[in-house]
């Protein structure tokens, strides 16, 4: 669709089977690289789901980067990873990219397990610069030659991230010869350096642009203002006369780091000439690209964030092929979430909102929508989000911080020293808890039960559908029981009459979904449907199994247990999360503080690995937490000798 | 010993209860006051240790806040909070001070659970400006009359950890009128911010330099490089052209937030008067503030390092009262760290030692006196740490990453994400674990066991002396089995002969320490002393108590338990860290998962909730984890009625 219909030259991406073939081409082939790359991924991505516009936008810089760089001896180190898709399709994973996604096929994100063109894990933001300046400190005490140029490329999102100032911070006090490549697609990062415009690309080249420095720069040696002292001085006197000129600041420009740009990301030309200016240069530089996310495709460039990750698309109309919500597609647990909290803020001034850069990830901007002035984006900053809930908690306000799981982990300490340790009443709305299907193990919600755990003065709770969610959230703002974390997985619930009224639950309190005399089975979130299946088919089997959903890891029911107990011998624990302490642990501390011997557990959870990618439904069955899992369960540990009869 | 000795007015500082009280002298009473703060300083913690010299530095800056904002009603958030002993001091609690850090005194931080001046936890770095801007965004949301002011007060080594960036970089962005004050004592940020001279402060406000400005203001004006577009675009301009004359930048000028300074902390009339001028501004701002660590005491102005917490000292002649290293006082476990690293280091060319800001606190002072280029401190940057301990362990380098436990918490995703999810071969030496004493809840090492557990692929020790520490080290450098943490407790081991040659250890295999009939102890760590005496006094009741160390809480030794199963009705677990999901919790899901359902076991370790300051000693009592509580649970389960004879 890029390329003249009128002439078709051959293709060449079916040609290129590393980079080492893409090198030997001419400088004027590049750009019908380009074109067949982004058709290869128009193709591709419309018939199996993925990241689609980042990666359309850092194609010329991905083309540029392999062309310049000794890949993979020189290292390319992507944060996140959503833009490096071609990066894929050029390192010889083309024709595997079907698999993109899939169960045993390829990551979504740079994986060093498949690739050693995959430097590093991408799936969590902002740890390219730390990450890369390791490699690159590694390569100068390795005496690596020869010298080993080592790459980072980070986007304007990740960059806001603490982790990625910490590692810009260090690179600058470090000897090194890291290459840290912005790809500014104006999708984040403060406003002034999204307003930086094609004009000031042009004057740091142009001869007025010279002019005025070498004026200002003699007026100023006149005045006995600055004077000559080395490298470091006249590039920050050049960095701040850039930022006095375009009356616009960036973070690097605080930091002694050589700058260049910033220049326009797609014209391949340029880009190529400045990397190879700057490849063999000493010293941590960063060059800032401004590229358009989605380039190439219309639809996607004109609404980039809906074509982050578009689902299936008709690749030459450009329509989205996801179905609405309708009676037969239940609404996302993130909608519940979004609408329910528009619902309680109407009425309990003190709600607030927070998230971390995932507004309609998390369905934030339905409350953005109804409240603006209460709801907090603060960028890619978890731990900010967790600290700033506690400044707004200790003035009364109530916060409700909706992160994504495996990224709230950022924030660990803050909800430990921030929040829980003063008990601010601050709510965590864990979002994409437990497993969350094709994005992979960077992704799945795998830790929060048992890390929220080992947190005093905590409440952790996980609803087993959209209406407890809902009496969850508002309990949440009617009780005051201090910080309160709410677990809830990714994606479609199962009930389309989700709308109920909402009523306080007690903390701590478990509820009896069924009863039953053979074994009980304790559930803790959505797993609970898969649980309620398992034993509608055991009982066609013959036996009884007693169904409770825990609603709470903490407090724990010792009430319920304590009656679960008195009545059975068998018990089954599942969970949606690992089994290194969650729920099932707690059980089992329980049962053994209480010196309760004759009961036997088995304990069903995510294994003590790192969960690969697959849709939810195969995950499930390979973790051992799905209904024919749990009946297995139930027919194995109900069947087998117990100690002694009740 | 500030004021002179001929003439001694009436004393000020016992008439003030309140900042009240101090809000009620003349402005020129106020460096009298000053002087008599530090005395008491000096006078209260030559007896009573604490962090001195970092609150020496604070004292004109805490007379000036209180004097100028109408505290409590005005907020002050102190980070970390080394320096708010005088804030403590001029707050009501000057009586109260003699029991500063001691069991049931004072918090040796900002505690808002002790005082309403107290505003927000301050144990961990870098968070002040995130709670502050939180209180502040409330405050504006709650529109408090009168106008609620609010203080952050945050270091230049605090200043450079991520969160903090992340708290300025939304500070910038969001509608809010905080005040940042940065007390900037050239300890650590970067050599920019720390050269910035004097003559800087003089030249913003001088005849000279708005000459300057006016002149290239219109100059670029007329070349159209600049035009008046509201206030951001001025002060940007401002900034810019501030850094230019300076040839000096700091991190703020490349955000949107209004910069004033530096000027000199400890002339007082000129804090005050800035104080005041812009106390009423809206908008974020910054004040920076250069102060000397120690300020006032000769000894701590020469050596701040040093005096950072000095311990008892001569208030008169300035020595220090601690007794050097000998065969009756054995060296720090953190000593054994750093002269073991320095020796497999000689051997092992890629062994790396990454610490964050704490050199000396960790011992790795001694691996960077050896080889110095093999030694990063990243500055308060756990998480950078981390993560490129990842990047350095991609390319073949050994990293040892030493970080006090309770700061490591900052690293929980770095250490899933970027090690442990590719199997990064990082040694975490976790310093401080378990109780660390007087420091209180925001210090102690409480989590590790449970957080570390969690994390798949990790390998998670802890030695019980000092020769364990070393073939723990030892082994984590000789076996390659991924990351490998070893936890290890704060300050004196208790072997005089540390020396020893070192082993390898077989991973995720315990030792029968002494043999035993009637029960068995299972410890990990240090602990396996006090278990140790708990047994001997035990036998003298004529209970035979075996004594297990299990070494590795990760992998667990699944032989030796089931040898110990195979042998005793009754197991305790101890551990100096939290009972949720540490090794008692390990040991439960063992018993469970194999239903072994005729052995009874008790777990000791820290309760689900914050632990206070304290002596070592008077807390591990507290926690029940002392040789005394151990003896206490041997009796206690041992004579209880158990299920079975075996």
């Amino acid at each position: 669709m890029a390329t003249d219909s009128s002439y078709t030259p051959t293709p060449l991406l079916p040609t290129i089977d590393s980079p080492d073939d893409l090198r030997h081409l001419r400088p004027e082939q590049l750009p019908q690289v380009c074109d067949e790359l982004r058709q290869f991924l128009i193709n591709s991505l419309s018939v199996n789901p993925g990241h689609f516009a980042s990666s359309m936008g850092a194609v010329e810089l991905t083309v540029a980067l392999h062309y310049v760089f000794n890949t993979p001896y020189d290292r390319i180190v992507w944060d996140v990873g959503h833009q490096a898709y071609s990066h894929k399709i050029l390192t010889g994973r083309r024709d595997a990219f079907a698999g993109n996604r899939k169960l045993g096929g390829l990551s979504g994100f740079p994986n060093p397990d498949e690739s050693p063109y995959d430097t590093f894990a991408a799936g969590h933001a902002s740890n390219s610069i730390s990450a890369a300046l390791g490699m690159a400190v590694a390569s100068k005490l390795n005496n690596d030659s020869p010298r080993r140029n080592v790459v980072a490329v980070i986007g304007d999102a990740s960059i806001s991230g603490g982790l990625a100032f910490e590692g810009i911070n260090n690179a600058a006090n470090t000897p090194n010869n890291l290459l840290i490549v912005l790809n500014d697609n104006d999708m984040s990062i403060d406003r002034n350096v999204g307003s930086l415009n094609s004009y000031l690309a042009h004057i740091t080249t142009s001869k007025t642009y010279n002019n005025i420095r070498f004026k200002v720069y003699n007026m100023f040696r006149k005045m006995h203002l600055i004077s000559d002292n080395g490298r470091g001085s006249i590039m920050r006197f050049n960095n701040s006369l850039k930022s006095l000129i375009s009356h616009q600041q960036n973070i690097f420009e605080g930091l002694n780091i050589r700058y260049f740009g910033p220049f326009d990301g797609h014209d391949l030309p340029t880009v190529i000439r400045v990397l190879n200016d700057i490849r063999d240069m000493e010293g941590p530089r960063i060059l800032h690209l401004r590229t358009v996310k989605g380039k190439g495709y219309a639809p996607a460039e004109k609404d980039p964030s809906t074509w982050h990750a578009p689902g299936c698309f008709d690749a030459v109309t450009g329509q989205r092929l996801e179905k609405p919500a309708s009676a037969d597609h239940p609404i996302k647990y993130q909608d519940v979430f979004g609408h329910t909290l528009v619902e309680l803020a109407e009425k309990n001034k003190d709600i607030v909102a927070i998230t971390a850069a995932m507004l309609s990830g998390t369905s934030t901007a339905t409350m953005q929508e109804a409240f603006p002035e209460r709801v907090f984006d603060v960028g890619i900053s978890e731990g900010h989000a967790v600290t700033f809930a506690g400044g707004l908690a200790k003035e009364g306000k109530q916060p409700f911080v909706a992160i994504y799981s495996s990224f709230l982990q950022r924030a660990y300490d803050h909800i430990i020293h921030d929040v829980a340790l003063n008990r601010r009443r601050v709510t965590f709305c864990i979002d994409r808890a437990g497993i969350v299907g094709e994005d992979g193990p960077t992704h799945h919600g795998a830790f929060d039960l048992a890390y929220m755990r080992t947190v005093p003065n905590m409440t952790v709770a996980a609803p087993r559908n959209e209406h407890m969610l809902r009496h969850l959230l508002f309990t949440a703002q009617a009780v005051d029981c201090g910080p309160f974390a709410i677990r809830y997985p990714r994606g479609k619930g199962r009930m389309p009459d989700w709308k109920c009224d909402m009523k306080t639950l007690e903390t701590g309190r478990g509820e009896k979904l069924s009863d039953g005399s053979d074994i009980a089975v304790l559930t803790i979130g959505p797993v609970a449907d898969e649980a309620a299946a398992a034993i509608e088919k055991a009982r066609a089997d013959g036996i009884s199994a007693a169904h409770y959903d825990m609603i709470f890891l903490k407090p724990l029911d010792t009430k319920i247990l304590r009656e679960i107990a008195d009545r059975h011998l068998n018990i089954i624990t599942v969970e949606d999360g690992t089994v290194n302490g969650g729920l099932g642990s707690a059980v089992a501390e329980w049962l053994e503080d209480n010196n309760i011997t004759d009961i036997r557990l088995a304990r069903l959870g995510l294994p003590d690995k790192f969960i690969p990618q697959g849709t939810p439904a195969q995950l499930a069955d390979l973790c051992g937490i799905d209904a024919e899992a749990i009946y297995r369960a139930i027919k194995s540990n109900v069947t087998e000798k117990t100690v002694c009869q009740k």
